[in-house]
């Protein structure tokens, strides 16, 4: 996908809203079990409940990977089944990868490729040819963490490097990497305050934004700083969205869920 | 695996190598593509030529994550072959993964409890509570990445950060986290001179060594200032073992690499 095709979707559906599928067995509503893959079954009736209301969807890896084969199986079907209902929206396998160039490029194509998401992201700590594999994909896009929305941010990525915090040289750096036009980043919403440096640093740049909801991040204070003139921002909200309920009303409690901030960011918008 | 089962392997062993199991189907013996799974049948065939020769095998994820469901069921059957037959060999996911406190105990369980390995290594950018629901599992070891042997190290990793070198600020910091002896930390062989410096602050952890062989680094300069008293020492090779040959000999040509390497070794320890 485009990122023109990206900023289509969200001006249409006036959201930037991204929902994030971290399924854990243990949260889902119990009749979902005796289902024979209750992690998609789950994930599809999220799905179809709110489509209309985001513009992407982030499922965790790890919360695949944690249920082996079946966890990969279910992975699997949920992009596949996104980009046969809806080719429209975003999908970004929140995967945190990177290592030394000939492997990046098989996580690469196991992401873009083989799996077929439009996007993934990538942790930066090992330079330019750990990351650069990627980029090197046409249409696809590489979301480089930054600033994370977690306590542990604190012990390096605010660090001062040169004078410059190391989420600063991440961005500055990055910006110089082969098909750089190719990134996004991740910036927690925990962390509003920082955004505006940011946006002096990359003003074009699409951020992913983790940490609204759960985590006690703000809407406003992300959108006062990190909205660009392209909107450039897309906001992830997972356990806040997918658990509003633990009945079989869960899908709708979820569209509910979402589309208050839908709302939010429509009312932001105009 | 305790630490000190490690070390008696080693010392009896005569051998502190690991082999990287980096299965890629385009360089494997062609003969093997007619096998139901091809990519378990070269890893045992390595196993069972090698296994009296190392301590440590060490797949990375990315090569079996690159085939989907067939990758993720050769990495399972692998590891399961391991701890069968060889049970007193030390297992490293190299996954490098690392994501905010709850999804990295989704990804710990994933390596550690399903998968059943010994180790996993991860990536320390987003700080303590990203690497300590890994540390928290007894016997297990959390692997962290300071200085990687790619290129792209001197992006961020060499900086200097309050006078220090960025990895050195991880290997500093990491140590005052909680369970921090179960951390053990990748060093990369292209950059033997860093060792000395790197064994002042962490004079008894284990290193992980890559970089021996294909990258270029020299087994001799590593060991010089690499081992301590309890050796301390893994030193990987993937591609200069197991691609050896592409003929039917391959599994007796790695062991023959492996020997040479293992010889050497004998040598330095003796």
């Amino acid at each position: 996908m485009t990122t023109q095709e990206l900023i289509a979707q969200i001006k249409k559906k006036k959201s930037f809203l991204c929902i994030g599928l971290d399924v854990d067995l243990e949260k889902i509503p119990k009749h979902l079990l005796n289902d024979e893959d209750p992690i998609f079954a789950f994930n599809k009736a999220i799905i179809d409940a709110t489509h209309n209301l985001c513009v992407a969807y982030k499922p965790n890896t790890a919360f695949y990977e944690a249920y082996g084969l079946k966890g990969w199986r279910a992975l699997e079907k949920t992009v596949n089944y996104l980009n046969e209902k809806h080719p429209e929206i975003f999908t970004i396998a929140d995967a945190k990868r990177g290592d030394i160039g000939n492997t990046s490029t098989r996580y690469a194509k196991a992401f873009f490729e083989d799996l077929g998401f439009d996007s993934v992201t990538v942790a930066p700590y090992m330079g330019r040819d750990s990351v650069e594999p990627f980029l090197a994909f046409e249409n696809k896009h590489t979301i480089l963490l930054a600033l994370t929305s977690n306590e542990g941010a604190f012990d390096f990525q605010t660090k001062l490097v040169d004078g410059k915090s190391l989420y600063n040289q991440v961005l500055e750096t990055s910006k110089a990497w082969k098909n750089a036009k190719n990134l996004m980043y991740v910036v927690g919403a925990t962390k509003a305050e920082y955004f505006k440096d940011i946006r002096k640093i990359i003003p074009d740049a699409f951020l992913l934004v983790p940490g609204v909801g759960a985590q006690g991040g703000n809407l406003q204070d992300v959108c006062k700083y990190g909205l660009n003139a392209q909107i450039g921002l897309l906001v992830n909200s997972s356990r806040g969205i997918i658990y509003a309920s633990e009945g079989v009303d869960f899908a709708q409690a979820a569209a509910t869920k979402a589309e208050a901030l839908q709302q939010e960011m429509a009312a932001i918008l105009s």
